[in-house]
């Protein structure tokens, strides 16, 4: 379990490997989703249902996991940087469910599982998306988060620019309007940096606001959050350009069929391939000043271009 | 314009009548949002103009006035109480541009003009009202809506409350689920409290927050809103029994050809109209404590239900 080697990160007697350490975090944030969506009495229960069902049990808990050990960094308390995760997880949990109803992506396969709005119905998982964005804001606006309600007004904007108009959701208003026609490198560097980039650097800036770093080991870790997420996107045009469905836990090969532009069909698959690897060495090269504290943090920029989910 | 029989609100030199001052807060609202919502360069400005078009140019502004004559109460910076009401507006109107959808409650006609989804198309609609919402918790946790952070958390946790599962949305989930089924006067009573109530009352709430009121006040204030709030829902229904879609400005007669039970449907137009004075007249007597000074907010009451459109 424990290779014995420090204690940075706090989780035991030994130093935890990335895959080790990846599934406490998103073990933590599972009991953290589960404490703050409790199914209530009455009719409404069917959205909470919904809304657990698209956020529970799910994904990698990149995310989260970010904002955990950046959190970590800082010797944040542990249950006050899964409240946040959670909260993260929430709103990339309701961009799924809304991008993948019928008017938008129409996916009807999700994490390998029916889409919310095939498990319930589109009405549901409209509504359902909705409440878990607003549950997400509640969250890191309450005191449990941080004691400092400073720092909880810096995560609730923080969040909300990564996630609304000039972050994920324009993204996704570009991603719409690019069916059909064909994207410069430029252009789709910037989609993807709106459409994904934005949540991930806030995820890993988010332990920097918990732990109220000061204001160079705060951009050290948003230059490295912003890097880790160009690579992150760039893998995942990879997968769905060379995985299996069966591999990936999703549809694959369907930027292509929808005749999306990624960087991969610019670069093709090769140049793709070294331009993810640079973004990872570059991302992991802004946690110099951490010293080996930011050891998972550097394993996980080399996981995410490594990965086969 | 003014009669000069006192300057409780501030206004100018002589007492508004309430028609002027919500004439007032509605333009300062709509400063407000055309400020809070610039339209930038690139493929997103599409998103932007969906939000403007849900958010701008439209409606009474009930809420906004509610937030902004509350705020006035304890002599709040006006500048703050419009950022609020305008953030309290965009939570609104993007429960319109979802609910309008057709997978909702599939309206083609919105405040006299075609549904976001009709003007643009489904997926922007649903973007652009994920983006308001992101934005509206956005505008309450900056730094200029209120100097204390405490109060901007208190803005953000008691918005979401409103607006999410425990709210807003666990009432339209509860409507959705009504359909079809003939439900009791408590059931109606309840749906309606999440579905429009618990909104307004946190309006009158978002006045005393931003006053920093003492308890009893801001619960005098949380009061008036729940039972203004219960009035106007059965003011809407007999509108939308009554009134003409020309005279309301959307489709009328939705709730009988849809087959949804109100308060006017179990308990008849006269008993219906009577419930609703009732509810404003105990609305307006929580508003003892604060004098004259409360007069519009009186007003509003008995306008709520006098009103024709």
């Amino acid at each position: 379990m424990a290779s014995g080697l420090g204690t940075h990160t706090g989780g035991g007697t030994g130093k935890e490997t990335l895959p080790e350490a990846m599934r406490r975090a998103a073990h933590d944030v599972e009991t953290a989703l589960d404490d703050l969506l409790p199914v209530p009495d009455g009719g409404e229960a069917r959205l909470y249902e919904a809304m657990r069902y698209a956020t529970l049990g799910g994904g990698k808990r990149l995310r989260a996991f970010l904002a955990m050990e950046g959190a970590s960094l800082f010797k944040v308390d542990r249950r006050c940087a899964a409240r946040v995760g959670a909260a993260i997880e929430m709103v990339h949990a309701y961009s799924l469910v809304h991008d993948d109803l019928p008017a938008m992506d129409d996916d009807d396969l999700r994490r390998g599982k029916p889409s919310t709005h095939k498990a319930f119905d589109e009405a549901t998982a409209i509504l359902a998306g909705d409440a878990l964005q607003t549950r997400a804001f509640e969250v890191l606006a309450q005191d449990d988060t941080h004691s400092n309600p400073d720092a909880r007004c810096d995560l609730v904007v923080g969040l909300a620019h990564a996630a609304g108009a000039a972050g994920m959701c324009g993204g996704q208003m570009l991603d719409i309007q690019a069916e059909g026609r064909s994207l410069t490198g430029e252009e789709i560097i910037r989609l993807q940096a709106l459409k994904t980039g934005r949540l991930i650097q806030f995820s890993a800036e988010a332990g920097a606001i918990l732990g109220r770093a000061p204001p160079l080991q705060r951009h050290m870790l948003v230059a490295y959050g912003r890097d880790l997420g160009a690579a992150f996107q760039i893998a995942d045009d990879l997968l769905d350009a060379e995985g299996s469905a069966e591999e990936v836990g999703k549809a694959t090969g369907k930027d292509a069929a929808a005749g999306k532009a990624t960087l991969v069909s610019i670069l093709g698959l090769e140049r793709a391939r070294a331009q993810a690897r640079m973004l990872a060495a570059q991302a992991a090269g802004h946690l110099d000043s951490f010293g080996e504290r930011a050891d998972l943090l550097r394993d996980l920029a080399a996981y995410v271009v490594a990965r086969r989910t």
